[in-house]
């Protein structure tokens, strides 16, 4: 069975799912994307992740290539094309095609790109008993991070940072020394039972899994307090935590060569995946 | 007479010339760009673009898909092909096509892209002619703009916002009221006949063209000083320029509502332009 992928609408084998070298994405990083979760063949926070994606768009004043509702069926279909069960859709919109200039070119039409990733259906679980660890680095990206963009050559080299000291994520550090999240996740940490995670502004982006979370938990009367956290918070917390799309909520066992906890999973993991999986909508 | 581009290792047609969906550059910005100006058919400074792609490439740790010396025989091929006079090389190099993950995939082939662009033979004297006019905008980059990377959505919303003002460059200013550089070239300002530009940090690109002027000005015994600048000081600038691969030496008539000078290009502007075209090596 061979992949598809839809590209500027058709559906291609993925290995033949290509675009222009002039494509905006390609040379400028002038698109936006959304991943959205996928369980039991089910969309996660569908809604969620769409009215984000038109929030970027409208951000970097970019028009959808295709009606708002049409999404959903080309996402549903590229899942049923797929046979994916547990896994991820990657969307992307950029600008499209056109000869090279830093300003907008005039009547182009933006380039829609969308690909299905399947994932073993124990691989969260697995990752989850193991819990994942984090290290910290300097955040180098530019100053809109609220707005989701393509724009993301600082969180790879973050994200390369932390695998080259053996850790599978990285939390950005701003210049007052203060988290401001990780490199493709919202990071959050425990302390006396209550949860700490950045407040919202430009230097973060406003998770949808962050969103669902937070729902869950007032739902539940769980306190959170949206605050700022640094490296000596982070070393007397009795937890951690990272959340996004892909990894919904998942257990930090160590920062730096600090341990969390006894470095091991913490017993207040579960119940934040639980109050987690009970606030999303699937559709 | 169709164009004709390079693209991973085949000479192309331009309109037929396609990356895959998944390379790191059309996902991540994942790469590094080099522009070349093509006079007479002729590189301007290839040894100072090569070089500071070999240090880009180093930076994000990107290994160049082709040996050094092969890049001096593609883009002469590319010149020749598409029968440039005078015009531009753009290349650029990415990490390369592999399912998306934030960290860098192993064994993975970076991609090479090249592409000529012809300009109209007059093109640069008349926009000299008329000089440019600036708009200021805040500096919202990364904090590794010395890398020439395709991270570059911050300079091209700048650039737009310039042009909705009706002006053909954005000057970033920083968090301290400091110019930075232009979206796409270097800011300098004369001021009782010493020309100024902010000096080397991780804040601005080294420019090839602001070298080879600078070498010309030493040359020629004309004042320099690398200070940075604001808004206070280009108010009472006698006459001000950008440089870039593409606009060489080009005069500033105008930055925000304020006329440079008399709002017309100044007498000074000939005289640099003049000194960095006799300081440029042409190969």
């Amino acid at each position: 069975m061979s992949r598809i992928s839809f590209v500027n609408g058709e559906y291609l084998e993925h290995k033949n799912s290509y675009v222009h070298i002039e494509d905006r994405g390609y040379q400028f990083a002038d698109g936006v994307y959304e991943v959205f979760g996928v369980i039991n063949q089910k969309i996660v926070d569908y809604h969620g992740h769409l009215n984000r994606l038109y929030n970027s768009l409208n951000q970097i004043q970019l028009k959808s290539p295709i009606h708002k509702s049409a999404y959903f069926f080309h996402i549903k279909n590229i899942i049923s094309k797929n046979h994916v069960k547990n896994g991820l859709i990657y969307l992307q919109v950029t600008r499209g095609a056109a000869s090279r200039d830093f300003k907008f070119p005039k009547k182009i039409k933006p380039s829609l790109v969308i690909i299905a990733k399947n994932l073993p259906d124990n691989e969260y679980d697995n990752n989850f008993q193991k819990g994942i660890r984090v290290k910290t680095t300097k955040d180098l990206r530019w100053k809109r991070v609220d707005i989701k963009t393509i724009n993301l050559l600082a969180p790879v080299l973050a994200k390369q940072f932390a695998a080259d000291n053996n850790c599978e994520e990285a939390w950005l550090v701003d210049d007052d020394g203060f988290i401001t999240e990780g490199s493709s996740s919202t990071a959050w940490i425990l302390k006396k039972n209550v949860l700490y995670t950045t407040p919202l502004s430009n230097n973060i982006l406003n998770g949808i899994t962050r969103q669902s979370l937070i729902y869950g938990l007032k739902k539940n009367k769980l306190k959170l307090i949206e605050k700022k956290f640094n490296i000596d918070d982070i070393k007397v917390a009795d937890e951690a935590f990272i959340t996004s799309a892909t990894q919904y909520v998942m257990p930090v066992v160590s920062v730096d060569k600090f341990k969390i906890g006894n470095g091991k999973v913490g017993k207040n993991a579960k119940i934040f995946r639980k109050v987690y999986m009970e606030a999303v909508k699937l559709i």
